[in-house]
């Protein structure tokens, strides 16, 4: 194994993107490039304390902030892009979850409209424990206080979508973008498929933790020190965004109704198994039904996010998308040697 | 601990429920009996070869056979009916799936309807090996075979319901049903709130495993001998069916949008929260957004069924539902002396 | 013509029906028969000044009394109740309406589940004027007064369901019930597929009346003096309710979400088109969607309800439901005279 | 009455644009404008026979052509546009409407999706009679013939979205764009809400006639000839889409599932009436339950579209918008002299 080539990047306060689309790139790297990137909290880090009410201190729409977006070499329609998370870890030793005016699935919200008041507005912060990787929940009407282990995940990782739009960041699609699925870990690769020439990956909203579902809309927002490697897989197409790690292929789905998202992700992932691992589409259905997770990624976002999730163990012994993420492991494992 | 009253029920074919409420009670029970149940598959036991499809051996509306009601003595509305789960054994050692017309998630159906023809109809049979407790997936288009473990657990378990109404077995709703999650397993206790006097409780749609979501709408079908105990808690009330293993708290949601599945199941745990574990609303809702596991149960049925789990090693120390899980654990412990 | 047998059915207060199907009849009837009927409001009659909250003065769930069933003579799963109404008119000179906690299309609800606290609880008495045919909308927050027309309709009109079931009379479903459509009005047919023995007919909800949709969730709601026939069409099916008037064939779907209502109803209209007028499914499938009116029926009850209307001019010159709908208005205009 | 600026655009076929966003303006244009307008139909004018199939004619994503768009001197965010229709006239003598694979109400979808194949591809020819004003519907498996009136409209009317996006001129939402509602017919004014300096408005997907939802997902589609004005509502704000005619007012909603279009329309109306009309939101709330027209726009597009309609002779004698619309006609009205 060669050295890969290393790029870092911690964005200036006004070099962040809030599209996927539309954002010029701040570098063109070749497939193979590893990122060392420093990703701000989807609150612009204006979230500090109890008394930043995000009505109050963030400005609308410069929310979700993203490093990049990085032209990837070579990337075409047609392609995949492989972004494999060699590291994520917090940048600071505390982290902010919020409520926000109709905003979150147990309210109304300007699409779930209606005439009743939104609920109060209020921020936790949760103090980080990084030595001990924990997650210390405070409760603000009680003395409850819970450690919970950190879990570090990304909730927007993407590409420039198709059809010549540009997407805020705060929404999840076919590009990927704003998932928010807690898959998003240390150790896994997410396939993204190519929609302009260059790709234009950008990745953002770290998250100590979240829960399946992120029900209030905002997790343990976190800014992150993230560390990728970025590969290019020619003439493989992938419709929705796909996420592999060493025991599990994972398919995505993002839609309106949620059942619409669960749809997308369970044919996505019925595709997969038959175009890679031998079965046909009845049989592919029919294993799938029996063995397969689906855990809640967003139920509040603008659209909603799935995730179909297979053991690999339970699968033919076939290589998927060429075998990368076996090879992205070890250069994972050569980076953190 | 005093010997538990057992009363044993293999029903004859003409002797189950179609139905949850308007159905006679098969039998007047104590709190605290055992109940020794068979329960057949739901395809009434008729589809027992790839020969014999659903459309032409099945006979609508006798799908879902339940094995019950029974009368709970004292159970009044705004009870609950506790159940705990001691066993659930296939009672065959080959189960069925299949595709059923205009029935599943991957299909249009009488309400998602559409144009388009059905999807060719099929049957898979899995065969069980009990004791190293695994099914084989046979592939019909290819030579993969996959052995998974088996999980049993049952789809269907439910009182009668509110409002002078009676569902088909294969509506799940707040009075429990079809709600097809795989977490009715074995060392699990389903709370119910009481609707109508003495409850009429049943159960059956034995599954040797299920995938979350239960994709295709039909799950590795089996016919279970299963031993549950049933008590009584008074003056308890349960909105919504909740579940308690020894690791988790456990809400539940059925509905349709699948959103509206999911608002349910965390606006009950948030509840849960609230009522027995000391946290205020707010706290209760930003603590289970950053903690909660929210596997889906099934997005075929009439409703569809999510779940919301919390562990409860991160919950405060205090007792829901007046430490009957852990009774009835201990009950279960005994019995399989 | 010979002369219809004409019913008149008054119940009193304790004789209504709360339920499609479980309720036993009040009377078996010919076809042919002239149904002569009081129905009372959804309240039961209880809400009668502003001071009369649903929540205090009504009891759950004696909501939406119907007036019924009526066993119809010779009707049989397959084959199709036809119910013509000859006139619907106000039994008294008001009508209220209301909001009713977590229920209506602008607030949360108990299945669409919130944190937010209800809306708060109000009643609104409309003043009827029968001759002027007119009903008095009184702002209460301002001096704003509004003369509406009244266009008297019945939201519930229903037969005994499927699947061994009983749902409460505020359910629509394939059975019809609580559907809330503004086109339930004089001169119209409904068409109702039987699904037991008798058919077991029963309507109710009367509203002066009601925009589409019924966003609040209630009409102008009144007690009805309502003249139908009722007759039988053996061996015709009618999967979902349909109405005819002179001028339009109309189909229904109800379901969630609100876009499976919609496709039920403008499939039955396309499945219509093809058995008696003559179109194939493609070509009807291209007819209606540039010729349907797709007004709302309600987006409020436990399933949301959509109408697809063709006008008959634009239609082939055929019959449809053996001509019944003529022969029904004759039957009308001879009782009017 | 000064006489207002005519400009007249008939764009070259590489002079459309095909976003809201993201396209340079082909004009500046000052409040008071006339446009003279071509609008090519949403093929791009490439489906001219039953043979021209979508899949095989049209390139994605070059599909719904906009003609504009239009910067408007001296918009600014929380202003509002005001479109007057003064005429929409057909540019051919024919129209089209298809089948698209995967896209329409009674398909499985690529968001709705299974494992059914698609519906079979088709192209329907409608023939113009410009002078009679009907459309004639040729089955292409019988003999039927039905000549409807054509009622021409425009599906597709926006200005660039908020918080920097880019859409496709495919999607319906806030900034307006494939609202595909037959209410954007002559002699109405369409207000729209401005999100970037300069409003950037375009229009474009002419329909000869609509039926209500677009089953299909394609209308009678067809270039037009249309005549606009544009004004400027110097610090009004508009938050979805609104259309004011001389009997009507009407709300808009654009999002999926189809309830929330429908409430977020309906919440506007509340909200309209509660700022102009003197009402209070719970009056609001009431008077417009028993009194809107709630015809459905789409049922096929990216996001749902409905419509809330309340009639202006029930409503108190109050100015909306400034009088505008009363205004616009005149200037229309004077156009035609």
């Amino acid at each position: 194994m060669t050295d890969p080539r290393i790029l870092t990047v911690r964005p200036e306060p006004d070099a962040y993107a809030w599209t996927f689309g539309g954002a010029p790139p701040v570098a063109r790297i070749a497939p193979g490039t590893v990122l060392d990137l420093y990703t701000e909290d989807c609150f612009a880090g204006r979230v500090r304390s109890e008394k930043d009410l995000v009505s109050e201190v963030c400005e609308f729409p410069f929310l979700n902030p993203q490093t990049g977006p990085f032209h990837i070499e070579g990337a075409e329609p047609g392609d995949t892009v492989a972004v494999h998370f060699v590291s994520i870890e917090p940048a600071r030793d505390w982290a902010a979850s919020t409520t926000v005016p109709l905003f979150g699935a147990l309210t109304s919200t300007h699409t779930t409209a209606s005439l009743q008041p939104p609920l109060p507005e209020r921020v936790w912060i949760w103090q980080l424990d990084r030595a001990r990787r924990t997650a210390l929940f405070q409760a603000q009407d009680s003395d409850i206080e819970v450690e919970l282990p950190i879990d570090p995940m990304h909730g927007t990782v993407g590409v420039a979508p198709a059809n010549l739009e540009v997407r805020s960041a705060l929404v999840p699609d076919a590009h990927g973008g704003n998932m928010d699925t807690p898959e998003m870990r240390t150790g896994v690769t997410c396939y993204l498929g190519v929609n302009v020439e260059g790709a234009l990956l950008s990745l953002g909203d770290g998250h100590a933790r979240q829960g399946e579902g992120e029900t209030c809309g905002v997790a343990v927002e976190c800014a992150m020190n993230t560390v990728v490697v970025v590969e290019l897989l020619k003439d493989v197409a992938t419709p929705w965004p796909r996420l592999e790690s060493d025991t599990h292929i994972i398919s995505t789905g993002s839609a309106r109704p949620l059942e619409d998202a669960f749809r997308i992700s369970q044919l996505d992932l019925v595709q997969w198994l038959a175009r890679d691992y031998g079965f046909s589409e009845p049989d592919a259905y029919q294993f799938a039904t029996q063995a397969v997770e689906s855990p809640l990624a967003n139920v509040c976002d603008t659209n909603y996010t799935c995730v179909a999730k297979l053991r690999k163990e339970w699968l033919p012994a076939r290589e998927t998308y060429r075998g990368m993420h076996a090879r992205l492991r070890e250069t994972a494992r050569a980076l953190r040697r």
